[in-house]
């Protein structure tokens, strides 16, 4: 199997989707890859114990992509093997009214993983710089202090956005929360196949609504913002990946190995010891428990 | 009575609390102050109904300042015309389990107020660089990674914490959250007089425990904070007032009249207009109903 190396797909520098490929070829067969993503989630779940035990890092996994890109299917598959207890995700749809009464910010804060946990948002805070970027009028939903109109809306203030946003996940970074943000990169070809796919299968097609054709039409304004999001938003602290995933297989053992190959950086991540004073007298509490 | 400028009391520039007053002089007598607080407070409740109407903004007031300044019976006095629906109050106390497990933000993250509404937080996010930082141990309860003794909090920990408290409070300020934030300053003499008054009081020893007496000995470390984190996070978005409470009418009605002087700058707040297809149609309502 090729040999993965994180920083192959980390964003350092400013990227160019369209020269990146929505392909990547691991150079083994299918059934090869899924018993490779079954060894790595295992071993995240061992990873996930540790850090739950630690109980000083959380672990925030932010999962981007056009429709179909596969951010379902992608959680289902590479959480599998983690304890329950260890990972929430949240699905963040169109904003309530209650969440639209407060700053765009507020409803992903919330959500925001405890310490020894993974959380994992599917969609993310990142729609409020991509969907009501590529449709300026659902920002007027958001109520914003001089923001009558979508003529209101300059490149300024999306500026202050990513500078919003890169404050955040600073903030979070430094508190202990380990940020990874992965964009899940497919073709438009691909696309058009999967929501094929979608509309032929009875089980599938509740997924799909008039309205998937209509952002389809859009995707060359939504690869835009996007790209431009990634690049004002990748950082040291919470840096984006851009996973090619035409292969769903492929993208599912990409995210879990870079997840895993950057966790286990953290050493200092492990069981605490026992207090010396307790751990001198265990073997009292054995002969106590045996006696009983 | 003495013409109030809330500029006075804004802390634009590097202060030194030594230098400024607890006390201040309204040049009336007891009952007039009391007197222009009740008007000012009528005055405020009916600007929060067109806050309220407008829905754009949230209001947040922050109050801090040392045990007995004055912080509960202020709230009391001045949202007390206030429609209760559009006030709401956090007293932060110790952090629980939960908020413990999360950075230390989270829990007034989760307690800012709507848009629309007014939040008092009754001691605030400062506390995490005040109470901590007089006593760092309690910093070791956060849990964070990197922070395993006292001895591994260093300057540029705090450096840190200030940065990131006014890149929180500049970005709510940037998306409608108009924030004031108030120092109740009050001289060490007062703090004794009203430590005894409380003692004296069968029906106001509750509020004391012996722990108050400790704290009173760090008088002047608690004063050297209070001075670092007002210097550092006094910014334009969110100001810092520092307001003399020697006298508590006195620092009710300052409050009051700076809340009040500052809000009504923000002209756009104000009922919205009935759309004009619904305008133009009032007479015909009007006579359905007569007629009904």
């Amino acid at each position: 199997m090729k040999k993965i190396n994180p920083e192959d797909f980390r964003v350092t520098s400013e990227i160019n989707l369209d020269e990146i490929s929505t392909q990547f070829d691991l150079q083994v067969k299918k059934k090869q890859i899924k018993k490779a993503l079954e060894l790595k989630r295992e071993e995240l779940g061992e990873w996930q114990d540790k850090l739950y035990a630690h109980g000083k890092y959380a672990v925030l996994v932010c999962l981007q992509g056009i429709d179909t890109a596969g951010k379902d299917s992608l959680i289902r598959e590479v959480f599998k093997d983690f304890n329950s207890r260890g990972v929430v995700v949240h699905s963040f749809k169109v904003p309530n009214s209650l969440e639209l009464k407060h700053d765009y910010l507020w409803r992903h804060y919330i959500a925001l993983p405890a310490r020894g946990k993974f959380g994992v948002f599917n969609r993310t805070h990142y729609e409020n710089v991509l969907v009501t970027r590529v449709h300026p009028e659902y920002l007027l939903n958001e109520n914003l202090p001089g923001i009558e109109k979508v003529e209101d809306i300059n490149d300024e203030f999306w500026e202050k956005r990513y500078e919003q946003i890169r404050d955040f996940e600073d903030h979070i970074a430094e508190n202990g929360t380990i940020v990874f943000k992965f964009f899940l990169h497919i073709s438009k070809e691909e696309q058009r196949q999967r929501l094929l796919r979608r509309l032929n299968k009875p089980n599938k097609n509740w997924k799909f609504s008039p309205g998937d054709l209509e952002e389809r039409k859009l995707w060359k304004t939504y690869r835009k913002y996007y790209q431009e999001a990634i690049n004002k938003t990748s950082t040291t602290k919470a840096p984006w990946y851009v996973i090619p995933s035409d292969s769903k297989p492929t993208a599912r053992y990409l995210v879990a190995k870079i997840l895993y190959d950057e966790l286990i950086k953290y050493e200092d991540v492990k069981e605490p010891n026992l207090a010396p004073e307790i751990f001198r007298k265990l073997e009292e509490y054995i002969e106590e428990l045996k006696k009983e």
